[in-house]
């Protein structure tokens, strides 16, 4: 079975329901760029694909950077002067700035203040705040938490510790006919938000989970990493085996109600923005197409000028766009089954061209051949479905001098790639094409 | 005299008359793509325009094609069961099934009703059918004329011939000073269908009657041929000569009230469609550009890939996009003379682009010349036209540098052709211009 | 000091007024192509910068031209039967047809009338007319003053000569570091005329008094020549130096209240081009852009094919396009100070471009650098200053593969120029860029 079939029987609404349920399942951990929340969320996606666990040791050069020392916590809270905890990590991890280092001690409302972060405009979210790379310590509240605050001190307590250790990170590779790769990388670093990312995981696991049983022409790759260090790591790691990365996509914040939303590699006009795009519009539905720019997920690295590489991203509602975006509310309502699987079946759809987007030569290239004597005309025309199929053949076959691929066919005709699929396998089986010589890397 | 000359001085209504008549002459005529209707209407051409006349064999083998049998037919009709001929060929040939094998029996209703074509939504009038490559027979009625049968059995008599015989074509060569060719070709094989092609036909016809008396820098090749097979065969037996072919135009459906519309050929930026662009343009009527489909007309087989002429197609309402359109109201009220007219103006038009479009070396290219001291100056200045044409004089010098064709450079300035053309001719009286060196093909 | 600093230094406010004293110094003189009005100008500009005045004589070949005889006019009349001047060239040296031939005679109203230029549609305004090139005579006079013409006989004299003498103008050449010129012409052939062209005299002169004092990359060269035989006797005795022209603007028209009007050289795509276009999208103020044609001023000559220099124009309303235009309209008041003042900082603003526009290598190519240790992290982001700058290291860390300028960085990012190399700056400083070899001409 390769794609193609797989898309014609598959249940989508079960995926659905699979990706949701694996959502609620990575919620409540808490996730860091390093620490026992990657290693236990990689241990999940274990049960679903195969996958190998890296763990790459603090201080390991990678480029400009080293890896960082490994975050761990097991609890954090303030009290009041009663002793409650009105401030709980237990309660929800936001709670905690990611990469706090130790505190434990009685101070004053004011000394508290100068480590709270609060998001007034939206006075019942608690933000997402991160401190990777400068050694500090904080807590995010909801503004109506914060409003609250009325004692003169409070215990404060982080039970963290920043030491030593490993950055963790998960791969599967799933061995195609070719050596030449499809990447499908997604940030694992986020504690309880779910568009960004529990979404992008969910998609691309069962991506996974699904093209683990099928043929594939391509070779997968599928990267569960921390954001930008993670990526680094691996580029640094694999420079070579970069080089095998043929078309790529990075999944992040794929189920929200947004309408989906395509950023181009920073190439521009590589086969994957081809397909990507002619999916989208083929969809029928309104969507974006944006142009690559230096900033957002690990597209940022893969698109870096020393690789630049043709890795794209697709998403529904990019980073930053919407207000729930790093805050509490990023949560298992924001994200729904219908389209996170909306996003599943067209990331289906653009591996189906990608893994079907040869060259062929026309046998017959002077003049059009006879369709009739091999029953590929309709004599007398007539259905509307029939006229399309028949134009799609001619289509192929004037175009199939070895410099258009299918997608350009589909591009340039403006008939659906499957439909030129179709026309295109029975001109095959009747010997009117044959697939263009293959170029082989240097 | 040339092209430019004819144009200046020739009776466009005269022509609108003539080409009309020969319509009318040849509408009775049953044609198809083979048989002696195609010879009696070659024969009336030939009357026109000096014209070879090819007979190709049943079975010659054309590519992917071979030539198919001959078709003839004397008559055919439906008699009810009083004997009156309620259907009649001898009333319309479009009653009869192209190409339908003879017939000679009485039947049921319902067994002739298994052969009988309508259009419903067309209650008054035939359809046009056709049965090339699957040996069938039937008859085509108004729909008016079908709800009409009410007897139980009727007599049925076709009485044609299919049999071992040729295919006929017909060629007018005009020499011009270069080998390299510009290609007029229409389908001649329709019977009584007044814009879809005796107007083609007639177009074509005057253009190389006309023609025929100029002198002429380009060689033409004038083809009057079934459509498909015919062009097939043509190239089949021509292969190596097709490379001669520098531009190429398909004429067909010019003679309806409908917008002048221009398909691009497939290599889609030749001078062909650069030089009907222009016209259209410069015409400053509505009309239509459409990029090349693998559909329509014999610019399909001139397109294909092992060939990629540039032959575009330059109508009126397309093929298909008229309701009269392959039925029997594609008659002598549907082409009106003073469309096909300006038709004929634009066919001309495109060939005096062509024929003029040359590149020139400006003799001086360091600063502008003097143009007063040349008499090319108007001091000051003053009535429009004058301003123009000043203008053009300064475009032309400024962007003949051997890479600009006298087309390009209209197209970039946006000056008319025949103001650029005008100015080329000005500056090269006065030396100040010289022809590019001509390319040789190799 | 270079031009980066001189922008953020200048006092506009000053330098605007300064321009306009010039304009009103240079207004009341008689200029023409030739002769002491010429003369009297440059010594005028000398007091402003270095420059070295040119004197070529009569009848020197200059390509297709030979410079012609010097014009030189001390007075101008039209006397009525009372002996009183009704028309007097002291009032207005538009008065006079520029280049007129000597006249001394009585002659009849009518022979008088021969020889009279108005603008009926403007009655109050004086035309500009010449006539260099054709040995004449003329007045100039507003319809309200041709309408008041009573008498029957008029005495007349034009107390002009043209003989052999020179063609004079002025050239200011600036050394940079480079060899490599950037050309500011400007025509100075006009007599009472504001707009056109004694604003851009005044910006060329100011451009040059504020440049000479700067240290400088390119070199730059200054022409004040009469419009036409100026730039074609340069350019002919220039002809090998003119190769080192890499950048340059023809400076007219700009000084009017009008928008802001950039004309592309004949390449269309230069350097200049993009700068100019930027610097006008960045200003935020509505203006136009429009293409290369071979009419206007001195560019027809730097863009004719044997020479193509990437001189561009950039001016306000452009000639022809006002009704002030070549009348005695264009006087003091149509110019403003504040219009050639916004007019000299976007010249300012396209050299600070051209100056900077360097192309640069990431010396850390592969994935991003870490900007938080070279102290280049915004870590909570926040003002949207620092979040611009983020964006535009990333960018110009992502482009800096030697293909991208930092303007093809702009241009792509959609980033401000200045922000782009404010960020190179500081990648420079911290060692992540460095220049890519220059590319010397061969």
């Amino acid at each position: 079975m390769n794609i193609s079939h797989l898309r014609k029987n598959l249940n989508l609404e079960e995926v659905g329901q699979g990706m949701y349920q694996l959502i609620q399942r990575l919620y409540p951990i808490c996730r860091s760029i390093t620490g026992n929340g990657v290693r236990e969320t990689l241990d999940i996606i274990k049960e679903y694909i195969p996958l190998e666990v890296h763990e790459v040791p603090t201080g390991t050069k990678v480029f400009d950077w080293s890896v960082p020392k490994e975050w761990n916590i097991r609890d954090a809270y303030v009290k009041d002067s009663n002793g409650a905890r009105i401030i709980d990590f237990k309660k929800s991890n936001l709670h905690v700035v990611n990469y706090s280092t130790p505190v434990k001690k009685t101070m004053s409302i004011e000394d508290l203040k100068a480590h709270i972060h609060t998001l007034p405009e939206y006075p019942d979210w608690i933000p997402y705040r991160t401190t990777y790379y400068k050694e500090d310590w904080g807590f995010c509240l909801s503004y109506n938490q914060f409003l609250a605050l009325k004692d003169k001190e409070y215990e404060v307590c982080i039970d963290s510790t920043l030491e030593d250790g490993h950055l963790t990170y998960g791969e599967c590779f799933l061995h195609g006919e070719k050596e030449d790769e499809f990447l499908i990388s997604c940030h694992i670093c986020h504690p309880s938000l779910c568009n960004d990312n529990l979404s992008g995981i969910a998609l691309a696991t069962y991506l996974g989970k699904y093209l683990h049983k099928l043929s594939l022409g391509y070779s997968y790759r599928f990267l569960f990493i921390p954001g930008t260090i993670g990526s680094i790591t691996w580029l640094a790691l694999n420079e070579k085996r970069a080089l095998r990365i043929k078309h790529g996509l990075v999944v992040a914040c794929v189920g929200d109600s947004g309408k989906t939303t395509y950023k181009k590699c920073r190439q521009g006009n590589a086969e994957i923005d081809d397909a990507v795009i002619r999916v989208l519009k083929e969809s029928g539905v309104d969507h974006e197409i944006i142009d690559f720019f230096p900033y957002g997920y690990d597209e940022r690295q893969y698109c870096s000028p020393g690789f630049n590489l043709p890795v794209g991203s697709l998403m529904r509602t990019p980073n930053g766009r919407y207000s729930e975006y790093h805050t509490s509310a990023d949560n298992l309502d924001f994200v729904r089954p219908e389209f996170i699987t909306d996003s599943f079946s067209k990331y289906l759809a653009v591996l189906d061209i990608i893994e079907n987007n040869k060259k062929y030569i026309n046998q017959n290239p002077k003049c059009e051949p006879q369709l009739g004597k091999r029953g590929l005309y309709e004599q007398s025309g007539g259905q509307s479905g029939n006229v399309v199929s028949q134009l799609a053949l001619l289509w192929v076959l004037n175009l199939s001098d070895g410099e258009y691929s299918l997608l350009d066919v589909s591009n340039r005709s403006g008939e659906k790639f499957d439909s030129i699929k179709l026309a295109a396998d029975r001109l095959l089986e009747c010997g009117l094409l044959k697939e263009a010589e293959k170029e082989f890397p240097a």
